[in-house]
């Protein structure tokens, strides 16, 4: 089960027919805008199948049902939590384009959640990341998704390594994003299958997973200070991957 | 008066010989992490010439003196606001290959401050804001940008539009960012003197600063989901016109 909330993100899972919604509750402008998008006190009912109808509250008591002071926006939902998929779905996949995005032990919920957007900006077929070291699905990262949650396909590994080799076997090209490397992002060649891994900020890619990586690259910074947040450096590559891969754009 | 908090932003505003420090409170982890870049109980005296010296504290005391939860990380700052920059400073500047950033309107603190850390590693020579629908100088911001609130100089104007033909007569093209724009960034020639704009994000640029644009370009996305924040477009942009100045970084 898990706590929603935020505009974006619960009019986007109100909307998704496979995430399941137990109930709901908003401020009486809230409401009114549902009803704009066509979501009734009655299509709730009957497209949920819930046992709550929309419960029109104020902003006090969603504070009190999320205990504590959150950016709810007016709006609280709480759902069953999405279902993930599992990596094989990916061998399937005929399209020779794709690009998969692997977190290397990226805990904050929110840059997850960030990353879950860009995801779908850039047409990211799925976001893989580990059961543990990483945050499992919660409101924060579903509102910093901004409605991106409901549609990205996530796979959950228990070992990042593995996932590596799964997705070479596949035909994916690993590269690793690193400041240690030595060639820039954009001399690389992201035609093709290419799974893109991200670390964490600060520790980087763990040595196992920079060993499999194909290939390792930098994106070049001003020598004075060279940080880049987690969620900035996936947006850059990602950006250079579909641009690669959709030269028509440009 | 502004109160600072968290690691990054605290630390560098204490090295940073223009800000005025007038407190400090920590807990004892944060003093010893202070003591061993060189901070102690003397030099800051010392070197901020402040009535209060550190006073070592539990966690709870920050809390109340910052009137909330924040993520403080231990320690908390009370100091002057930096001093901001006239425009004219952008004048005297011989350097051919500058980059100038202008936010028109953008009202979110975190984000100002997301887009100051990428000022700093983008080698930004200014950020320019309005007086007006613009956050001033907070400790959210400074939390958020890491450390390089301190160095990137900001420029607070009135006007942006009168901003922008000011910057004209200093030599700068002015490109604003724009999903109705026709050509994408990667296609416009970026060396030279470049002031980038960035529009809010919804609303994006108003209809005067476009017309004072020289050119307006789009960052390409998928066309399922468009809307990238105002710091991951803002990021992509500074990197394009980074990587225009600095071939040789490739």
């Amino acid at each position: 089960m898990v706590w929603l909330y935020g505009t974006h993100a619960c009019m986007a899972a109100l909307l998704n027919p496979r995430r399941k919604v137990e109930g709901l509750w908003c401020t009486d402008s809230v409401f009114q805008k549902l009803e704009e998008e066509g979501i009734t006190r009655e299509s709730f009912f009957l497209a949920k199948n819930s046992k709550n109808t929309i419960q029109i509250v104020d902003k006090k008591v969603l504070n009190s049902l999320l205990k504590g002071e959150v950016p709810h926006q007016g709006i609280v939902l709480k759902a069953q939590t999405l279902p993930t998929e599992p990596l094989e779905f990916l061998k399937e996949a005929e399209a020779p384009n794709q690009i998969v995005l692997l977190l290397d032990h990226v805990t904050d919920s929110q840059n997850v959640g960030s990353i879950l957007r860009l995801c779908l900006a850039f047409h990211v077929e799925a976001l893989v990341m580990t059961r543990a070291h990483a945050p499992s699905e919660n409101g924060g990262m579903a509102k910093s998704a901004s409605g991106a949650f409901e549609s990205v396909p996530r796979c959950i590994v228990s070992n990042l390594a593995e996932a590596l080799r799964t997705l070479k076997s596949f035909g994916f090209w690993c590269v690793g994003l690193s400041e240690e490397a030595t060639q820039p992002l954009r001399s690389l060649d992201l035609r093709g299958k290419i799974a893109l891994v991200m670390g964490s900020e600060g520790e980087g890619l763990r040595p196992l997973t920079q060993d499999l990586c194909d290939f390792e690259a930098f994106l070049p910074t001003s020598s004075k200070f060279s940080t880049l947040s987690v969620t900035t450096a996936t947006a850059i590559a990602l950006y250079e991957a579909f641009l690669a891969k959709n030269p028509l754009s440009l």
